[in-house]
């Protein structure tokens, strides 16, 4: 692929410090299955920069690292609450009941994708026969899949009811650096503090090569979840390459400058196109992507002009930014959709 | 860890080869989940070595790999037949039953931790009612967990008798390329010229971060299987760095170079230790292994003099080469064991 | 429970036709596991019922039967279409992702609570990416979750476009006897030659103390079937006493006079109902069930009244009639909503 | 069949006391799903039974009982030990596998095909790293599969190491009631008194159509378990015909007489044979089993008479007796062996 293309935050490579810290690692002998102090040193890290003792695991990719998290969480017949634009529910080829063996997602519908207090407890209280299976965990996305994030007091909402009523909350934080970043608040204020019990934390959309971090803020819930990972498939061998990266990115501040610069890309491209006709942004542009309607010729146009973009439900285009954003491609975008909307108003 | 460790080749780092490679594919932007230039390539050099249009998936590690394949082969109701010693019965935290959703796995003692078509056959046709699941597969490691190789003539002895009796023949290959090297013949007379269905080929002792390849021969049995991969949390978002290792270590002939490096390493540990008093040599050393039996004062005062290593059952030492195994640092270790040696003698 | 409720057909006991064939299997030794003379009979009796040499299945109950049936046409990564009422959707307790090992139900809304080839196509067909579970069958519950039945030609159109998009058509039957006698056509008219691939037939709503046939029209979809209910606690060992009451109610014709009767007992409620003030029949009577929707006090009136029944989304209140029935009861029911009417008008 | 066989004890029919129960149970309408009458009899009268306010659930075959009761101890990473002969290890064709998604069963070899705390100790403690399945569950069958019960100080003995251990004690009763004729104790004084945490009570072989008891004497240990028959396809419908029997063999004692009398044939016959030439008695005669070496035109006599039975391992011919196991013809099947080795010594 010759240029960027702002299709997905997975297009993007490795960035420098995780690079650095993988070629570091990468030095004589090391003890295997996270038995090394590359694995100690990253999650020593991650308990600093979440300013708690956590539990903290490594695997490769967030389809697992969500599944496993919340198999954890439930049994085979205990479900799982989430909203209907969730990834979980959308995009993981049915991997969450697949690792539960069987816990069915309840996907509830809301406005910009989001659950809110009063739809969990809607789903979660409405049936307690025996016949459907029992509420154990809810999981949110922050940013979400619409790019949205959740409040500080939102999530403190959430979790409230959660407490109440016996379940668990889950974070599914693919891309939770740029929630961080755009919140302005601390990991542990996204986390933990506002009443999350296990954090998937991204580190691939983040500028790695691959990797997840699974963080339990509730020690007891990780009891041997080491054997979990083991018998899933998702315990490294070298466990060293996965978790240098971690010990670059998060010790020199890489985590967050890297979301702070897709936000600040994601938000470029939406303050260009404020305002221009026949463009309708669907959603508040909170961490690092930009959803579009437009009509289908402009869309068309950019196509043709080289851009790579998916169209989602009802039509949006999105644009997603990664670490490596170069600006001057975010305006050539802006540029091109500008000039097919002038195009477009002949 | 300061000074190189014998006890596994999992110790040792990424591979010249495989790490240029990774860094050449950290250039500019790349589709994701494997809709890339380098996951084509590396499927099309492995689809070369094995002189075969082969299917080709790439996955995190061993576990998943073998898991995911030996799944493919069976239905939950089914069997799979392997040595006692085999790794997918002693070392997976039941991972091949995980993936299956019940497969049982029923492992049968043998001469040099091998299967044999007479074993095979006893096993397979001992019962054939609906109280005992229906084998369907058999599974064996090349070379096996106790560093010893399947001759050609082997396997194609245990894949005639799992043709006759409806089994499809699953290859670990954890360190395949140890067997080639060993048995002096190319990958596909070692895979599918021999008769085996499915292999899985190991990237991650052969010199790489993390990675297996699992190898369908007959296409027609990887049908959906990238649905699997990704179900199974083992397709990654950014394949090329999953995929360049491959290229890397293809293309240049460093998957053998490696392997015959570490084998030699074996080799001549073997040969500085042929008859010494006290040490039994238990298996022949046919790849990159060595087991010794010793009396334990020997064994302890290895552990005293630094040296890392596991006892198995019956209590042998196990010495194992990766890749990069310093002939220096070979020698010291057996410097070390005759100087135990001759102390014990005393 | 001294008198007769219709809160559900399954608080009715064992019909006369059904307890006989219990007795009379009930003497002398059989073989055990289905190797014995009544299985083979009842089998027989449903080949000569469906006029079709299919594969036939006894198992425990209809949650079994539905699961292990769409479990052997899915493999995990696979998805399920159903409406949005079908019962294995709300009311399994997540048991075909259990018994599938993860494979998604795709729940679809619709009028009626009814699939349409429409809706099949248009889930089908959405998404052909790897992220989304690849759907493979199609269940539809005959007559469905609200007492409605598909027409012949429904099914058939149905199954045009399962066949069209190589989708699997299974048919749930709990109640499918009530659905032939509702249609008035046999029961090969309403399966195979209307296109189902597999039907589940269920006894215990018929009038057995538990059980429930699975009949495979295409027998190649039914191999090693016999392993899969072993392995899911799903073969009993006195399989005769499953497998006698298929022989009692079909060679005598009450699988069908069960039916035709508890079908009339809805048919006169809901005539004794017809036109009365401020209850509205929320669905046509197709089956053995009428919804009413009424204003509170008049439901709790009836509750007063002693009457059990269950009420679903939306406030209808479902009566439902058995084999067993009583028709002065059925008009006890109809005097007591007509008298809580008239209290209610007042 | 026209004569008794004693090849299973599975052959025969359902007892008086179990059909007259559920004849009537077969009276006016009943609550579903156990929410009825005869189900709180039944738990009861276990409860009675056991002198203990235990948990108690209903499913319809042994398969499940055992599978669902191991899963509810287990994780899937988790791993059961048992004895080589167990009925979980050799005839469940991978259901505890399957339940549990994936625990592994480590079987061991021992005398008279029992587990001594020495040998489950060696089991669960050789390994304790997490490629190795952590042990959490031990079961035993009482009395085995080889007609052999564990004595009370035994069972004592197991349970104790299991709670050094942290294992939990689980006890597969198929035959439990022969176990408690056999050794004369009460059910309490077999099972809790001696350390057992879980018991599946058989029915079925006890003399009822099918049905076996669940039986927790850790209440806590039962938590949610009721959702996990629901999602697997054991919860009956029509409860009450599931629960009858229970209350007709428990209440009149039948439970106890019909494996008093199963014993009492087997000893029949091991005492008539006693002391002949060429057949040798292979295992002690403590339960409802007489397994029988003997030479092979012996053996083909038997079945040229007209006898069915089973050879095992080794080629021991296996005697069982039911319930209602005829003493004449026990006696008919003595006098036959006794001609077949008189003719063998000619």
């Amino acid at each position: 692929m010759k240029k960027q293309q702002f299709a997905s935050d997975n297009y993007a490579g490795i960035c420098p410090e995780a690079l650095a810290a993988m070629a570091e690692a990468n030095s004589g002998h090391a003890r295997s299955y996270g038995d090394d102090e590359w694995t100690s040193r990253a999650a020593d890290s991650l308990r600093r920069l979440f300013d708690r003792d956590c539990e903290v695991f490594f695997v490769f990719n967030g389809t697992a690292a969500n599944s496993l998290a919340l198999a954890s969480l439930c049994y085979s017949y205990n479900s799982v609450i989430c909203a209907t634009a969730a990834h979980v529910e959308t995009d993981e080829c049915g991997a969450p009941e697949f690792f539960s063996n069987g816990s069915k997602i309840l996907a509830v519908p809301g406005e910009n994708g989001k659950l809110t207090p009063q739809s969990i407890r809607a789903i979660a209280t409405g049936r307690s026969d025996i016949h459907f299976p029992k509420p154990r965990a809810v999981t949110i996305t922050q940013p979400n899949e619409l790019g949205i994030t959740y409040s500080i007091e939102e999530v403190q909402a959430i979790s409230a009811v959660c407490r109440e009523l016996g379940l668990k909350l889950h974070m599914d934080g693919a891309r939770f650096a740029n929630a961080c970043a755009s919140l302005g608040v601390s990991p542990a204020e996204a986390s933990w503090k506002a009443g999350v019990d296990v954090l998937c934390f991204g580190g691939t959309k983040n500028g790695m090569a691959t990797g997840e971090a699974i963080i339990f803020f509730d020690r007891s819930l990780a009891t041997d979840f080491d054997y979990r990972c083991k018998q899933a498939g998702q315990l490294a061998s070298k466990m060293r390459f996965l978790a240098a990266p971690w010990v670059g990115m998060i010790e020199n501040g890489a985590w967050l400058k890297n979301a702070e610069h897709a936000n600040a890309c994601a938000k470029r491209l939406a303050a260009r196109l404020e305002g221009l006709p026949y463009i309708a942004r669907v959603y508040p542009v909170n961490a690092n992507s930009v959803f579009l309607n437009a009509p289908t010729p402009i869309l068309e146009g950019l196509h043709q002009r080289g851009w790579h973009f998916y169209t989602f439900i009802g039509g949006a285009a999105r644009f997603m930014f990664a670490w490596d954003a170069d600006p001057a491609e975010v305006d050539r975008l802006a540029d091109d959709v500008i000039a097919e909307v002038k195009a477009f108003g002949k």
